[in-house]
């Protein structure tokens, strides 16, 4: 082919073309806003000017001690401002942000460190205690952060301290973006519901645009003030790191999901946009009347993390709250899929809004594709909102693939799509429905019956907290329901009244055949851990039988 | 090097990436809201199902007729459907979009059809007669489009009629993103205010990212109903009309500006987005009180094209229209630079903020940089609010470069950033302020006098509509300003009058010496040509010596 005009001279040089990174939205909002307030901990605030400056003086105080491209900078933090500065100032230096599970004990998070090669570890003075026996026998340099806000036990287990690192820093640092936008900017390891934690490895351009996603999908305006209920070592808060600075908007710092507190910060610093699982929202919804009474303003939430009960939206929706209902997975930086509201259906009544809005959704305008397939054929299935299939996702927000492991990789992207292991069906408006993992269909009797549907179910009884649904082995049907019920603070039920319940609002074939009360194990992210259920039950059967 | 793991096995691939396209905003659309109104267009309206159907339509249809991967399509279509359709079909079917300025003459087009190897052309029945003299000698394909909002003269030309192909055409045409994303998406010939057209090449990404920057830097929400007052010959609509398909809105179509039709239309539709020229701007503000009376909503108005009087914003505001100030160049995909609002200049004195909103601003966040640099040495000016420098930008929205013309793309990227030619200060708060092209400097008694800010002065005095100064000759002094000025209707003024208003506004050196009264030449584009009016006072100063 003879090469065109429209090839020819006109390439990419340094006026034209930079590589797209989230770090960029920072130097943005410093020089735009730079007295603006960036971020508010306690007593504690900052502008985007001087989070500007803490970031490059991070930057270059983490390239000091060999942050370079591709090294692994982990971090176990709380969310404070240090956490919110290590997503940019690691990304600066050209390294690797690894957001450490809190929550997790000292072997997986060692293991995690070890995976990652972590050269650099900034902690928390609150997790010494676990740090200091997952860094056992790792070289590494430790980073202490002393956050202020914190007087609670734990003591420095490293060789610097935060504050100190930045005094000593550049706060002109000239960071780059990196040379290729497809560099890796962060690795996050899976929550292993199911199995080994997997390394995934996303990349600037991604986390550029997931966070652009993030803000039109939300419809979230400039100067935001976003409450940070959400880890930001879960997929890097959904990458709302980064569409904050990009919005230009305030960081509200939270080292601890409470209720009451939250409550109080949202009505203090009139917060407009927070995140969380449906555990979150529902314990919201059981804070005190009172606490309520200082929001008259519209506040946003993301509920995201597992389908959230159809009572959940419809109680905060009472409530005033705005809800919009996302979905996604660490393999797609976060949110992916969003239930998009259309303003038709503020006509409806509230179960049937409830209902449409209880759906996962449609993809994210900066995500190429998302589709419910038959993983075996690799065909869409029906969209009937029955014909069950596998989520696939495809496009600039699916990561890079899992670290060292390309086995893991080749399967997750057979077919050109993205599998994401749940299943859903589609709807006729091109909505889908999350109905399960894989693992939480519950076949009993030759029918499917949704864990999900019947969760549903139960959530809506007045007296329950929490709940999960998973399969017990029946050496009659194959599988039945059985249900783990968390009950409300002083509410008490029986197993007989859950069980007619269910059954006066779904099929009868579907309700729990054994109800079982107490706390429902959760995984560090608020999922509920249906593994640890199932481990139980089938302990039980076999017992039983 | 070694390779590093975040280097191994972790390849784009069909699942994790997808070249940037404007184009997928519309697949979006038509996915997610397939029955929203996406145009209206007089007694015609489309849903986002149909116009996506129709963009896919006319991609087949081009395709049969050769249009593929860098190939020209020019467009000489009014502000309709069709025009917008042809910023998504030609796309598709991998061609490069040219729009014509419909205002110029025939061999101006026939140089642009020439110059950028036009293989298809698609024009309006009404422009017929300049069109079939441009392509005289040609050998392209012409595509009639015979819009039934048009009822005026001009015979079909063309061998294709729009509608015709469109109804051949495949309405689910397989269309795919560019194999790169640098792929030229548009090529736009420069208005030739200081000499040759020069055709700016953009590209995928860019036009990707523009849509988006005008979406953030406008606060655009989903659904926005979009009034097209700005040519989509221009710039291709300043990138809007990508922008309103990635929110979903509703394109409001007109073939002519006219501020009666315009504020009916905004009354009626309840418009929420518009731009133009302070020129469009004035002529609304003219348009008697009752045409505003229907209009109760926020309608939000881009102002760019050439710096607006302070005067013309501030009227503006009183009417209630929300002002947004923006700035950019064809080279930088239209706008690149927005006046952003800060919420605490809301509680200064009117005046103030109107000198704070009347500057040309700061950079979009997708855009990596804006400065004003001394071209000689590629410093930054100081940034006082009075030191001179160019206008230079560089990043992702910045085009690819002029095509067939590496002298002036290397002299526009010489140094690594893109030249705009234009003249301005840097504020303290890093807010940019044009003083002018460089040719609009007038240097009288070694002083510098900006020509904007006598034109500001003089827009102040209540009979004016629009006024235009440039240098004289003067053998005493060197140059000294003079001022052309179009009264408004029915008004009446006398010259001693005008500039008495002037020395009572600014410095006396800088008032005009002369008032010359008049309709002030503009370009198709709104832009008052000065260079016509340096001419007029040339010559007549050739007369005076």
């Amino acid at each position: 082919m003879p090469s065109s005009p429209f090839d020819t001279h006109l390439d990419r040089n340094a006026a034209n073309y930079a590589a797209l990174t989230p770090v960029s939205f920072m130097a943005w909002a410093a020089e735009v806003y730079p007295e603006r307030v960036s971020g508010i901990h306690g007593s504690r605030r900052f502008t985007w000017r001087e989070t500007y400056a803490r970031c490059r003086r991070l930057a270059s105080g983490l390239a000091k001690i060999g942050v370079t491209r591709n090294v692994t900078a982990s971090v176990m933090l709380a969310n404070t401002p240090e956490m919110f500065e290590a997503h940019f100032g690691i990304a600066m230096a050209g390294g690797v942000i690894n957001t450490l599970n809190t929550r997790l004990d000292a072997d997986a998070l060692a293991f995690m460190l070890r995976h990652g090669d972590a050269k650099v570890l900034i902690t928390d003075r609150s997790f010494s205690a676990v740090m200091a026996k997952a860094i056992d026998g790792l070289a590494i340099t430790v980073i202490d952060v002393d956050d202020p806000e914190y007087d609670g036990p734990g003591e420095c287990i490293g060789t610097l301290e935060y504050e100190a690192l930045l005094a000593e820093g550049d706060p002109e640092f000239p960071w780059r973006p990196p040379a290729d936008e497809w560099d890796a900017i962060a690795l996050s390891y899976t929550s292993g519901t199911t199995g080994d934690p997997k390394g995934v490895v996303t990349h600037h351009r991604g986390a550029y645009l997931a966070a652009i996603g993030n803000i039109l999908a939300w419809d979230m305006p400039s100067f935001p003030v976003y409450l940070w209920s959400v880890p930001m070592f879960h997929c890097n808060g959904w990458c709302h790191a980064w569409a904050v600075a990009a919005r230009a908007g305030t960081n509200v710092y939270l080292r601890k999901v409470d209720p009451l507190a939250m409550l109080e910060l949202i009505a203090r610093h009139r917060v407009t946009h927070f995140g969380g699982a449906p555990i979150v929202h529902s314990m919201l919804l059981n804070a005190p009347e009172e606490c309520f009474a200082g929001i008259s303003h519209t506040v946003n939430c993301y509920i995201a993390g597992a389908a959230p009960p159809v009572a959940v939206i419809e109680a905060m929706e009472r409530r005033g709250f705005r809800i919009s209902h996302i979905y996604g997975l660490t393999e797609t930086y976060g949110p992916a899929t969003m239930c998009s509201k259309h303003p038709k259906w503020d006509e409806l009544p509230t179960a049937e809004r409830a209902r449409l809005n209880g759906r996962q959704g449609v993809r994210f305008s900066v995500e190429e594709g998302m589709t419910v397939l038959n993983p075996e054929t690799m065909l869409p299935v029906p969209a009937d909102g029955e014909t069950i299939g596998e989520v696939m996702y495809r496009g600039n927000i699916t990561m890079k693939g899992y670290l060292k492991n390309p086995t893991a990789t080749e399967a997750a992207f057979a077919g050109g799509w993205f599998h994401t292991g749940d299943l859903a069906v589609m709807h006729p408006d091109g909505y889908i429905k999350i109905k399960d993992r894989s693992k939480d269909i519950i076949i009993s009797g030759g029918e499917n019956i949704s864990s999900l549907e019947v969760e549903d179910a139960i959530h809506r009884h007045p007296k329950v907290m929490a709940c999960a649904v998973v399969a017990q082995p029946d050496p009659k049907w194959g599988e039945t329901p059985v249900a783990f019920v968390e009950l409300k603070n002083g509410a008490d039920a029986t197993e007989s009244e859950i069980i007619a319940h269910c059954r006066e609002n779904m099929a009868h074939f579907k309700a729990p055949k054994r109800v079982i009360f107490g706390p429902v194990p959760r995984t560090s992210t608020g999922k509920i851990q249906k593994f640890v259920l199932r481990e139980r039950v089938r302990s039980a059967a076999a017992i039983d039988v």
